[in-house]
């Protein structure tokens, strides 16, 4: 699954959001299905298939709840959703967790969100004495932003898989040590 | 997850199977839940997290036949089950498949059902138009075996993420370009 992000900093205007303004919440809800697939679509950085993945996840969490594997971070506007994280412990390893989605609404990017949102996933992280998070995204010219979002906080690239999802589509994994602090 | 086999190769007995004389089959059948823990549980590579995970494969396949994306391959004796391989297209990819598991029995190893077995894997994703398998294992000394299936069975080592599982226990990423012939 490829864990890609719309984090690209278009202007700022002024009735953007700060991360201070916003409402942070980690229950999941019946609506969020629907507002997270809204949201990954308005970034227009995903497919079809991609977005159908994002909603599924809030799907599996809405069945399973955290038993899932699937937990979340919404921050929210009066408006609706302004950005949100997914990620959870991965299987079969003692402390490794994966972001599977961070995603900003196109209106509410450049104000720090994304990295707010990032702090909140590494502070869960920690409570439950995880030490490391993976995230992957693609090599394409289209994903610099995520990719320099990625590396401004704190992760290393690990590996690049080329050709993985597509041919001249190659997967970066990154890792973060997120028992040395927040981001 | 974890797809870490064993594939330790011990003194051949006469009454062992070779991959000809075995019974060969795709379809998933109720009792193959049970035969596949019990199989990957004789093995003793695994602990009891990672036979939850083999077991909860072939019931999602119940479920939810091959939507699920885990796709089988049994290689069965008149006696039971003497080897089996989990596989599936890797979701947002175009032609990556993922080998999730490949175990045999050990009153079984050392003719070569292993790498029948994946050999099959890999005509079904050609068949497929699927272009490339990856594969992942542990770094540690346990798995040296599984290492040297992998490495002699054509797949290259594309990458390795220190400490993933656990402290001093990293998973190494292997891959296959499987249009390029059998293995």
């Amino acid at each position: 699954m490829s864990a890609v992000a719309n984090l690209a900093v278009p202007t700022p205007t002024s009735h953007v959001p700060s991360p201070e303004s916003l409402c942070w919440r980690t229950d999941v809800r019946m609506a969020d299905a629907a507002r997270v697939a809204e949201l990954v679509a308005a970034t227009v950085f995903f497919n079809t298939e991609e977005i159908a993945i994002a909603r599924e996840l809030v799907e599996e969490h809405l069945i399973k709840g955290r038993a899932s594997g699937y937990w979340f971070v919404f921050a929210e506007t009066a408006d609706g959703m302004a950005g949100y994280a997914c990620f959870g412990p991965i299987p079969a390893t003692v402390t490794s967790y994966h972001l599977y989605w961070i995603a900003v609404a196109p209106a509410c990017q450049a104000r720090g969100i994304g990295r707010a949102l990032l702090g909140r996933v590494e502070a869960a992280i920690r409570e439950g004495v995880g030490t490391r998070l993976y995230a992957e995204t693609s090599s394409r010219l289209q994903y610099a932003p995520t990719r320099e979002f990625y590396e401004r906080t704190g992760f290393r690239r690990a590996a690049l898989l080329p050709d993985y999802f597509a041919p001249g589509d190659g997967k970066i994994i990154y890792e973060k040590l997120v028992s040395l602090g927040g981001s």
